[in-house]
């Protein structure tokens, strides 16, 4: 088995050189710190983590928190931080909560993380004030992504700005009934997301000097199905709205198909538009407000670089970055039906998605 | 700080006691150690595993080695795994190599699967022999996911009936032109799955008494921007073929987009089958052969279970398990078009998706 001497034998530094930059302390030039992994890469040696843990109280582990690592946007994120903790020989330890409340009450509150990592990357939750304190209580290292408080450093959109940007688009196209498809209460509870969307929504709704319809509200889960029901739970009221917008592109992607199901042109006689741009969403020429996902994990990922007084390999981001979203106008949004929605007179006629 | 002191006075059984149940060990009942794991959880108490782990020689962690984190089906088979791994008290330490062959490299032919894992779950690469030989002799234990090897347990399709199943029905509907779309040479090298899925196609082809047309094989990389490349690229022969099966639902869907680019008919000018079941399948009516997914990351986690010699919950998997497919038939495939494919007669006109 390839040890720490065979390394130093072949870099020609000292065992306790290698020994220092293989455990990611300071002291060691960057050029011998390169040189030294690759030739550790070249050799097939990794360090004992378990005895380096006891001397060094490090374990170049950094936790991830997921709500869902089967979601697309969840599983994107992960992607791109884990590109860059890797890069820097990080192991990533998958904490995957799946709607669980009691996963989420055993990972953010229990030494689980603590102990078993240097730091901990949260995506897309809330964390309550006692999870907060916990965590401080217990000095984690903690980058919220999706979410944000004072204490640490977070990356995010600005998910209100984002709905405003929906909505804005969709009252310039003189819509004036506009549905919102969204989170449930409970999800505004644990997750930030859905919480700011909504009051995105209700915000260009009176900026545009319309009324926000509580019967136009829908839970939709964020899931392809939820924005099914939702979008036929719409299209089923008296007075159906002539736009809905969706807080993910994959609810909008359901309401697509429930007006698909029920042969109303989109959209001729209903706009449809979404947050995200989902790999599908061009596909669809799902109208949507794009927002970097890999690129978050990345930027939580050099944060925890920082946090943890490693070299970054660029400038750290700001402490609250906030990434840039856009309008990617496809062909799900058009001009109101002059008379408002009128399924019946059309319904039946070709359509487009 | 909650110590293990705690833990024993508040189930009123031994800290040698709490310690094996928390350290899984054997002699403990399977009532006091559901107990012991409750109390602990409850008091937020976590065993220090780096100490526990010099004791055992046990990490109570498992690896997890995932070509791709971002895509669908594996961010789905590593659900599946973390539900059941997590429910028993084991940590997931994600590996995701991102196509990249150098990170493949120090990912399994280092010490750092080993060292820091009981278990090694592989998802959907083939290991090479030498590979293979590492792994052994550095006793690691593995199971494989969409791969099979003799010396390891292993969870699987049969992948060669899952695309015998595709083109059968595809010939049973009259069509004798029909095209591939599958992985590249390179992705055949590194993946079990894009081999397995082309000689089935091949064979099926042979079965079914007709030619498979070199000029009608493609490579889509399994992604949709891959398939809609491959799609554009079969409409454009001067005899192009009147069905497309793909290796995967998401080059189907790229397929569905280059027709609907070109004002080609599906299923009337062109069918299209995939392979998955893709949450987005049923949402544009793709025929496919469906793969149970979350299902596969499950059974992989009892094989784990089962090598670590904890009491798996449920009767272990056979050794080397081929979960069912079954064939899907929505609306993107139909009979062959009496004449062939002759788009220029009715292209322009309406089509469904």
């Amino acid at each position: 088995m390839t040890g720490i001497k065979d390394v130093a034998l072949d870099v020609g530094l000292s065992i306790a050189t290698v020994s220092r930059a293989l455990r990611g302390q300071p002291g060691v030039s960057a050029d011998n710190r390169h040189r030294i992994e690759q030739a550790a890469a070249r050799l097939g040696y990794v360090p004992s983590r378990t005895a380096a843990n006891l001397a060094t109280g490090r374990t170049r582990t950094v936790a991830v928190v997921v709500p869902y690592v089967s979601r697309w946007f969840f599983s994107t994120v992960v992607h791109g931080a884990e590109q860059v903790l890797s890069g820097r020989g990080y192991d990533l330890l998958l904490f995957n909560l799946a709607g669980s409340a009691e996963a989420r009450h055993r990972v953010m509150q229990t030494h689980q993380l603590t102990k078993r990592a240097d730091a901990v990357v949260i995506l897309g939750l809330q964390p309550t004030p006692a999870e907060q304190t916990w965590l401080a209580d217990h000095a984690a290292r903690v980058v919220l992504v999706g979410a944000s408080v004072p204490t640490w450093p977070s990356v995010t959109i600005d998910d209100e700005a984002a709905s405003v940007t929906a909505v804005a688009h969709l009252a310039a196209l003189g819509h004036r009934r506009i549905a919102y498809v969204g989170g449930s209460a409970e999800e505004a509870l644990d997750f930030a997301t859905p919480r700011a969307r909504l009051v995105g929504f209700h915000r260009a709704m009176s900026e545009s000097g319309l009324e926000a319809d509580p019967a136009l509200e829908r839970v939709g889960g964020f899931t392809v199905a939820g924005g099914l029901a939702a979008g036929h739970d719409l299209l089923d009221l008296d007075q159906p709205p002539t736009a809905v917008f969706c807080a993910s592109d994959e609810m909008a992607i359901g309401v697509l198909r429930a007006a698909r199901d029920r042969g109303v042109a989109v959209p001729e006689q209903l706009s449809v538009v979404g947050i995200d741009d989902h790999e599908m969403a061009q596909f669809l020429d799902l109208t949507t407000v794009r927002q970097p996902v890999a690129e978050q994990g990345r930027q939580a990922a050099l944060q925890v670089l920082a946090l943890l007084d490693e070299d970054p390999p660029e400038p750290v981001p700001a402490r609250h970055l906030v990434l840039e979203t856009e309008l990617v106008v496809r062909s799900s949004t058009g001009p109101a039906p002059a008379g408002g929605a009128a399924y019946g007179i059309i319904a039946g006629r070709g359509h487009r998605s």
